[in-house]
C-alpha cells in the first residue's frame, strides 16, 4: 500500500484528498474554494473535453462566448433562477484599485470607481445568453439555435471540496432555442443521451438517467434530466444535467418569434451542462489505496515504459527495442511515454506511475529481452503477465480496450449489487447506514415528503429513472400511495 | 460595394465595425465593454488556437488552468505589475445577493457577505500562478516549469473597441521558471519567433519583430519583445509579447531554487501571451469594402458551393456533381459547405459569403456543367474563373495555398512600402498625418524624450527592431546623438 495515501477504509474522504494531490490532478490555491488544475489533470481535462466537443459538434452544435459578468437587473429577471443562485454569487462593485495613501505599497479599492450597477460573476449563463438571443431571434427562420460555450463559472460555496465542489470551476453550458416545445424536449434528451454515453464509454462509470423530482430541479427549469453514479462508498454522484426550460427564460427576456402563418410566441429553451467535477466522479469511482486508475480512453498517458538495466550497453538494447516499439504505438494513436530518467530507481517509477493510475507499465528487463519477452503491468487488476515482443503492439492495443471493459464491468457490479428495494422506514435508515448505495423506495410524490425524508436521513432522490417500471406501493415515509418506485441516496 | 458595410475611405472605424457585426464574427453585448463572439468568430478562434496550441506542445510546453481570482494581497506583491494594472481592476467585494426587502423581486448585494479580503479579477496572472510556482520549485530538478494557460481575463478599459480593446477577453499566458538568466531570455526570443510563425504563415500577417523601450515594457517585466503589424491605415498593432521577467516576481512571491551545488538562488522567469485582439488585426489588415477576408488556412470556411439550377432536374445532377467534389475536397481536410438553401437566390449568397471572407466560392450552374465547367471566384482578388471539373479538388488545394500566399505577400508590400525613414521632426509630424505608416528615426534612447514626443506627435516607439542595423545620427527631436533608428508609429 502507498505510504503516502490513506486507505478508503480508514478515510475515506482523506483518501480521495490523497488520490487528487499525490496523483499531481491538482492543487489548493490562494484563494478560498478555488483550486489549481496541474498539467497532469488538465490533460485529462482536455481529452474528455475533445470527446464531447466533438460530438457536440456531431449533434449539430456550434461553440461561441459569452461575457463572464451579468449586470444585476439581467440577472434578477428569471426569478426562480435568480433565487437559486443569489445565495452563492461572486459580486463584482468596484472597477479600480489606487495606492494606499496609508500604507505604501499597497493598494486599496477605489471609493469613486464603484460601478453603477453591480455585476454577477456568472454561476451559470442562462440570463446573459437570453438576453442575447432577444436580438438574434425574430422569426422561425432564425431557429434552432445550437450553442454551446466552454467556461469558468463561480458559485460561492461554503464548504468546497477539489474538482467536486469548488468556486470556481471550468464547464461546457448548452444553450438551445426552439420554436416547438416537442422539438426543444427532444434535444434536452438527446443532450442527456450524448453524456450519458460519454460517462459510460470514456469515463467507464455506469449511469442512471432520470428525471430530478421539483425540489432538486435546476433552478429556472420546467424538468431537470439527469445521469446519477455511484461512487465507491455507495453515495450518489451528478454527472450531468440537461434542461428543459420551457418558456420561461424566453418569458422573462421578451423572447418571441413569428410562425410561419406569422403569429407571434416564446420561445423554446433547454440547457444542459457538464463540467471539472466529471473528474471527481472519475477519481472515486475508479480509484484503489495505491493511487488513481484511469480509464484508457481518457488517460493522458496511456502506456508508460521503463527500463532495467546495468550498464550502457544493456541501456543501448533495450533503447533500440523502446524505439521501435513507441514507433508503433504511436502509429495506433496510443499515448505512451519511456522514462528512462536515471535520476529515479525502477521501484519509486512503478509507485509513480500507480499513484497517476497510467493503465498499462512495460517493464524492459536487459535478461528478459534476451528471451524477447517484457513484463506487462495492468492498473486496473494489479496484475503483471510476461509478454512476447513480436506483435507486442497489437497485444498492448487489445489490452487498453480489455482495461477500459472491465473497469466499466466492475463499476457496473458494484452499482447493480448496491441499489436495494427497500419497503419500510426502519428498512431504509438501517440501509443507508449500513449498507451504503441506492435504494429504490416508493414515495408519494410530493416535495413536503421529499424534504422530510432528506431532513430525516439525509438522502435525497436522485431521480426518477427514465422508463421506470409502474407499480402500486405505498409510501416508505407517510404510507401513502404511491405509482412508481424512486431512487434515494445520500449524495456528493 | 456592399450597402451594409461603410467604406474605408469614408469612416475607417465605421468599416472595422461593420466588418465584425456584419461578418457575424461578434456582438455587442449588455455587459459595458464585453462583447459576445459569435459562432463564426468563435470557429476562427478555435483554429487559431488550435494551432498555437500545437506549437506550444511541440516546444515542450503543457497546459493548466489557475484561479480567476486574485487576493488583493497577492496582487499587490509585485509593486511595478500591481501599479500597471491597478487602474483597470474588476473587484469583487461580496460574496452574496439578497432580494431587496423594499422592491419584490429585485435582489440587493448583501452587506453581511462582505469579503475579508477582495479579489481581483485577474488582469493577467503572473501573481497567482507565482504564488503557486513557489510551492512546486525547491531544487533545480523541479525546473523548467513550461506551462500555458487558456483562459479568460478582464481589464477595465475606459474606451473599449470590439475584438482590440474589451473589457473581457481571451488568451493564452505562457509562464514558465527557469535556472538561468540564459534560459529565461532564450525561451522569452523562442516563444517571440513561435508567435511571429504564426502571425505570418496563418494569419497571412507579416510582422516586425523587436523589443520594446522602457516606457512601452509590460509592467513587472525587464524586456518586453514584441511582434508588430501594421494595419491598412498604417497604423501599428502589437500582435504579441514574450516578456523575460528577471527575478522580479521570484523575488515578490519569495521563490528561490537549491542548485546542483546547493547554492539558492532567485527562479528566472518569462511570460508571453497573444489574444482574441489578434482577430482585430486579422481583420483590419486584409479586408475590402465589401467584407472580410479570411487567410484559407485559420478559415472557418473555405469553400462554399452555390447552385444555380431551374427545376429538379438541373438540381440532381448539381447534387451528385456536389456530392463527388465534396468527398474528394473533405479527404484532403478542406472545410467546405454546399449552399442549397432555396429560401434564397445566389446573388444574395454570394454578398454573404463576401462579407464573411469565405477564400473560395465556387457556382455551379446547370448549364457550365453540361461542359464540364464551373465558375471559381477569389475572395482576396475578387476575379473569377471557369474550372475544369477534372483534378478540381487537387486545383482547389493549390488555390487556397496560392490565396494564402497572395494575402502575405499584399500585406507586405504595403507594409514595406509604408515604413519611412525620416530625418527631421517637421517632416515626422508631416509623415505621420499625411502619409501615415510606421517611421524608422533616431532617438536619443531617454524615456522623457520618448514621452514628450508621443505628447507632440501621439507617435511611439512600436519597438527596436532585433537586429537593428547600428548607424549614428541625432534625435530626431532633441538633436542629441543616437546609435539606431527605432521604429515609430500610432498605435491600437
Amino acid at each position: 500500500m502507498s505510504k503516502e495515501i490513506t486507505a478508503r477504509a480508514e478515510d475515506y474522504s482523506k483518501w480521495y484528498n490523497d488520490l487528487i494531490i499525490k496523483g499531481e490532478l491538482a492543487d489548493y490555491s490562494a484563494v478560498r474554494g478555488c483550486m489549481v488544475i496541474k498539467p497532469y489533470g488538465f490533460a485529462l481535462w482536455e481529452n474528455m473535453r475533445d470527446v464531447l466537443d466533438k460530438r457536440f459538434k456531431e449533434t449539430g452544435h456550434v461553440n461561441a462566448y459569452f461575457p463572464l459578468f451579468v449586470p444585476k437587473s439581467l440577472f434578477e429577471a428569471e426569478e426562480k433562477n435568480a433565487e437559486g443562485f443569489a445565495k452563492e454569487c461572486a459580486v463584482v462593485t468596484h472597477y479600480r484599485l489606487k495606492t494606499d495613501p496609508d500604507n505604501k505599497g499597497k493598494l486599496i479599492v477605489d471609493p469613486e470607481a464603484k460601478l453603477e450597477e453591480e455585476l454577477v460573476v456568472r454561476p451559470t449563463s442562462e440570463a446573459i445568453i437570453w438576453n442575447t438571443y432577444k436580438n438574434w431571434i425574430q422569426s422561425y427562420r432564425d431557429l434552432p439555435i445550437l450553442i454551446n460555450q466552454w467556461a469558468n463559472v463561480v458559485r460561492w460555496e461554503m464548504r468546497t471540496r477539489l474538482f467536486l465542489r469548488t468556486a470556481e470551476f471550468l464547464w461546457q453550458e448548452g444553450h438551445t432555442a426552439h420554436a416547438t416545445k416537442e422539438e426543444a424536449l427532444e434535444e434536452t434528451v438527446k443532450m442527456l443521451n450524448v453524456y450519458a454515453e460519454f460517462v459510460e464509454h470514456y469515463m467507464a462509470l455506469p449511469v442512471i438517467k432520470g428525471v430530478k423530482s421539483a425540489n432538486e430541479r435546476f433552478a429556472g427549469a420546467e424538468d431537470t434530466y439527469c445521469i446519477e453514479a455511484m461512487m465507491q462508498d455507495g453515495k450518489a454522484l451528478q454527472a450531468g444535467t440537461s434542461h428543459f426550460l420551457g418558456q420561461n427564460f424566453a418569458k422573462a427576456f421578451d423572447v418571441k418569434f413569428s410562425d410561419k402563418s406569422n403569429n407571434l410566441d416564446y420561445v423554446w429553451a433547454t440547457s444542459w451542462g457538464v463540467s471539472t467535477r466529471l473528474i471527481g466522479a472519475l477519481v472515486m469511482a475508479h480509484s484503489d489505496d495505491e493511487g488513481l486508475i484511469l480509464p484508457p480512453r481518457i488517460a493522458p498517458l496511456q502506456v508508460v515504459i521503463v527500463p532495467i538495466y546495468k550498464g550502457d550497453d544493456q541501456k543501448a538494447m533495450i533503447d533500440e527495442k523502446v524505439d521501435e516499439l513507441m514507433k508503433q504505438l504511436k502509429a495506433k494513436g496510443i499515448r505512451v511515454k519511456y522514462d528512462d530518467n536515471d535520476q529515479t530507481r525502477p521501484g519509486w517509477k512503478f509507485a509513480e506511475y500507480e499513484k497517476k493510475g497510467v493503465p498499462v507499465r512495460i517493464t524492459m528487463g536487459a535478461r528478459d529481452l534476451e528471451n524477447n519477452i517484457v513484463e506487462v503491468a495492468r492498473r486496473d487488476e494489479r496484475t503483471k503477465e510476461n509478454y512476447n515482443l513480436d506483435g507486442l503492439a497489437d497485444k498492448l492495443e487489445t489490452l487498453l480496450e480489455d482495461i477500459q471493459q472491465n473497469m466499466f464491468l466492475r463499476a457496473q457490479n458494484f452499482r447493480d449489487s448496491n441499489i436495494r428495494r427497500v419497503d419500510t422506514w426502519e428498512e431504509f435508515l438501517s440501509t443507508l447506514d449500513n449498507q451504503s448505495g441506492f435504494i429504490s423506495a416508493h414515495w408519494d410524490g410530493t416535495p413536503e415528503t421529499e424534504e422530510q425524508i432528506k431532513e430525516l436521513s439525509k438522502a435525497t432522490i436522485r431521480c426518477i429513472p427514465l422508463d421506470n417500471p409502474q407499480e402500486e406501493g405505498k409510501c416508505i415515509l407517510t404510507g401513502k400511495p404511491s405509482t412508481q418506485r424512486v431512487l434515494f441516496a445520500r449524495a456528493y
